[in-house]
């Protein structure tokens, strides 16, 4: 099998060869010999971050202590972090924050929006979302529906393909993830907001696997609010805090009830009154992780002059790449793609569905192509385009084929299931 | 005035020879020659928070990447550290989790207090704090109330003399930190969780200045709730995640609204309902942040083998003897001291009132001593007893002396503020 397909290998290093982004790689600290395709889960080291955290270390914090606040800026650090997201994400200054989690912002978000909703039109009480979105979400807006009992809030899970049935005028809140983390199916951003504008529907975005890789353009779309991870496609590190966004238009509205004393107009007067900060930071809490904020601030870097566009393009063409080998080395038949085929219905990873993926996915590992698995069948294949080369989708495939074809995943090492995958 | 208290500096290094805690000093990165007394605000690099550090970033992220999660426990961290945070505040196993900020976790513990009293008796729709405390936990208290505007919470903030009165049957939630963070006021937990409960108020607890250097007796004193800094007196760095405390008796009932998917029994299942997980890890929201969490859970080593009340016994000391080179330097009459007398009714810091405390803050830093200015116009002296020599203490005075009767603090240069103190 292998011979015939070598002009596949030949291509895939032309495809290197002509690819602007290829340099890029030498920004990470990658092992020799992996193939990492699990960027969308976790990004992987890069040489900047690894500098930058010796320097807050032994620097900021062990030499400099406390006044590294002021004379390194931590102080500035959720806010100068997010004014390098905001270009990947088509946002102007001052609508973008770095800090806490994706959870901890959603709840933030969607507290602020109901208030906004209720404040103009009280019989909206429901969140819509849908059953499959990634379930923090889902459990983010039960638990905010919980707490607001005597509200009578209420949260709407519904199908992918029900969403545009399901706006209506008593829904307060739409709350989606462009990119679907199990089967990479993409919602069209800007045809749902304006959709649910029609009712308005204040709509939160959660670009968890978008920010980074996907072509976004939020204030063109006129995006209410927006969340995102920080450690998948921007690299920022294991837990590396998230970002939220909130649209220029809402901000002297928005309050969210997280009021922890980083987001009060002189947080250093120590007053005992909350004054919110005007603008995006009244949307910070308590004090910053500045470890994990240097961390994807330094990692932002590698960012530096490359467009969207590029990114994006350049995860379809590895994901197309991955898809044609797959066909060509007779694996489409093994296994079931349960990521859209069509390029805009979809993000920048593929789900194949496979009775043994958890297995596959551990022999896979075993032999240095790291993916993911995701329950029950789905082995997940991420496409992060600032690392990867079309050699390394190449090598990848070829793995799996022997894999597969050698059915070496009944191997019992593969199928002791560990804790996390 | 220096020659006739040379017999001081022979008493200091005496009482340093006698210090059981002495050769814990080795075990953090300090600067030559700086007296640290702001560890109450961002406590020093310790060696073992470096060296993991630098494991996390090459080893851990760097070459095992997302199989860290598995091989390096990273899924474990918030149970793992907080383990080893119990024995410092009195807890037995299962109690405490680390996560989030101060601020997040006290949003947690007082939806989930309200809720459970709103449960057993509906009439109760008050949370008492004081107005002098750290204000983050009234803007939070305050946001909660805010956001249930519909359930009518009310947050009335006392004065710290006037809590005992303030407590009565329609009281929900008592919210208290037990040394202020200005004037190191100690709150006897013991006894105002004992009258708090005497009315079936549930007693929350901010120990922000107390972990890792009050001798603490949580489960003992039966209290309800807790919330703790990691990056004071525990040394975590800066923004390190913070820890709350569940007493086991409530956990079955407690349910918190930030319901992440790491709060979920199966968070890997990836399940649409939300289940929380049994105990105290309901009570994770997001994914944690790594790379801090490491750095505290490194610099707890710091704390093997001691006990509380050797940190605090060695805490008052350097605090009494502070007090005593003051007034034999007759620095006394300069500055007004505001921390109680009594060493029963305060903690681990001291705050001298002066009318320009700030430079003279500014002026001391100039002169290798870091300590805190607290607006408006108060020096806060903090003495964290796993790296401070009685020595320390004697130079500290003996430079705010040359200082004060000097007036150097009232070189223009002194007097510009900058952003953070």
């Amino acid at each position: 099998m292998t011979e015939p397909l070598q002009h596949l290998l030949t291509e895939s290093k032309r495809r290197d060869r002509s690819d602007i982004l290829f340099e890029k790689r030498q920004a990470f600290d990658l092992p020799a010999d992996l193939v990492y395709l699990d960027g969308n889960s976790l990004g992987p080291l890069t040489l900047a971050a690894k500098q930058r955290i010796e320097q807050v270390v032994s620097k900021e914090w062990g030499h400099d202590l406390i006044r590294s606040w002021n004379t390194a800026n931590w102080i500035d650090l959720p806010v100068s972090v997010a004014e390098k997201i905001a270009p990947l994400i088509g946002a102007a200054p001052h609508q973008v924050i770095c800090c806490d989690s994706i959870s901890v912002n959603l709840f933030k978000l969607l507290a602020g929006a109901l208030r906004q909703c209720l404040a103009l039109t009280p019989v909206r009480r429901r969140i819509v979302t849908t059953v499959d979105n990634f379930p923090t979400d889902g459990y983010i807006a039960q638990g905010l529906a919980d707490l607001l009992s005597e509200h009578d809030v209420k949260v709407d899970c519904v199908a992918e393909t029900d969403i545009e049935q399901a706006l209506s005028d008593d829904v307060a809140v739409l709350l989606l993830t462009e990119v679907n983390f199990r089967t990479g199916y993409r919602f069209d951003i800007q045809k749902i907001t304006a959709l649910a504008h029609q009712h308005n529907i204040l709509v939160i975005w959660d670009l968890a696997h978008s920010a980074g890789v996907m072509p976004l353009s939020l204030d063109e779309w006129h995006v209410d609010f927006a969340v995102g991870c920080g450690y998948k496609y921007l690299n920022g590190g294991p837990g590396a805090p998230a970002f939220m966004y909130v649209a220029a238009r809402h901000q002297a509205q928005f309050r969210q009830p997280l009021q922890g004393w980083m987001g009060h107009a002189k947080p250093f007067d120590f007053d005992a009154t909350y004054q919110p900060q005007s603008g995006i930071k009244q949307s910070l809490a308590g004090t910053p992780g500045i470890l994990s904020m240097a961390a994807l601030d330094a990692s932002l870097s590698v960012f530096d002059s490359v467009s969207v566009n590029q990114l994006y393009e350049k995860a379809m063409g590895l994901t197309e790449w991955f898809v044609e080998l797959l066909e060509a080395h007779q694996l489409h038949t093994q296994f079931t793609n349960i990521s859209p085929r069509q390029r805009a219905q979809r993000g920048a990873h593929v789900a194949l569905a496979h009775e043994h993926a958890y297995a596959i996915c551990q022999a896979w590992i075993a032999d240095n192509v790291i993916a993911d698995f995701r329950a029950p069948n789905i082995l997940r294949v991420g496409f992060s385009p600032l690392f990867l080369r079309y050699e390394d989708v190449y090598i990848a495939v070829k793995k799996l084929h022997r894999i597969v074809t050698q059915q070496q995943y009944l191997n019992a090492e593969f199928n002791v299931k560990q804790g996390v995958t």
